[in-house]
Formats: C-alpha cells, structure tokens, sequence
C-alpha cells in the first residue's frame, strides 16, 4: 500500500525558558572554535518516519497523539507536527 | 547589531545506510503503542541559532563550515543548512 504511504516529520525542541545545557555547550565551543557571533543555541530532535496511516484524514493527529504519548515530554518540551 | 542577525538551522542525520538504533528503538515502541503503520524511522538532531555573520553574503558558507568542525560527524551524519 504505498499510495496511501506518507512522510511524517516531527521537531522536539525545549520550551523557551528550559535550560538547554546540550545547546549551551554548542555555543561554547562554536565560540572557541572562532565564531564568536553565535547565540541563542537550541538543539532540538527531528524524528521522521513513513506512516500508513488508519485514516489519512486523521494522519496528523495521529502523530499528536504519538507526540503526546512517546515522542515529546510535554512537561518540559514542544513539538510541531509535518505530513507530507 | 540586530538588524544584521541571521537565523541558522541545521539538521544532522544518519546517512542512508547507517544503522538507526535510536529509530529502531522508536518505531518498536510506536507499534507496542498500537501504530503498526510505522515505518523507516530516523532520528536526528536540529541546532537552531541566531547568527552575527562576519560576511552576511557568506553566512551559510560559514554553518556549513560549523557542521564540518563541530556539528557533524561526517563520517556517518549528513547534514542540511538553512539560514533566515
């Protein structure tokens, strides 16, 4: 069933205010590797899989809902959902 | 200097081929979640920062030369740019 086949792609970053330690080391090193005009460093996970979904119609909230249950830790981290 | 401040992302994947284990582990727990229709999942990372560019023109040759040195592992991680 390849037709019905789509291309999910989900970001998971922390929410504004959370420390990102992983992106401040980031930072520090980029500035001692000699770019001292870097800021604000986040870093993120992008998960991306192929998806058969029950419903295409529902495809989106389907991988919400997969958000929600597995994918973000919704206490302290924000996703935003891509089907293509 | 804001007006000269550039916004980078980078997303850093496996390259084909690489074995995945952190998107294996994934797409095992979706399908114990009740999503069988999952499939090919891969995980990577995206780093978003704010950028002061030396050069503004040569802005994204410079994150490239960032993933180079530092935010890819070119061996087995491919990787794209974007600057906004």
């Amino acid at each position: 069933m390849a037709e019905g086949r789509l291309q999910a792609t989900v970001e998971v970053f922390l929410k504004p205010g959370v420390l990102d330690v992983q992106g401040k080391a980031v930072e520090k090193a980029l500035h001692g590797l000699g770019w001292p005009g870097v800021s604000d460093v986040r870093v993120g996970k992008t998960i991306r899989f192929a998806l058969d979904p029950a419903d295409p119609a529902g495809a989106e909230a389907e991988v919400r809902d997969m958000c929600e249950r597995l994918l973000a830790n919704t206490i302290i981290e924000s996703y935003r959902v891509e089907i293509a």
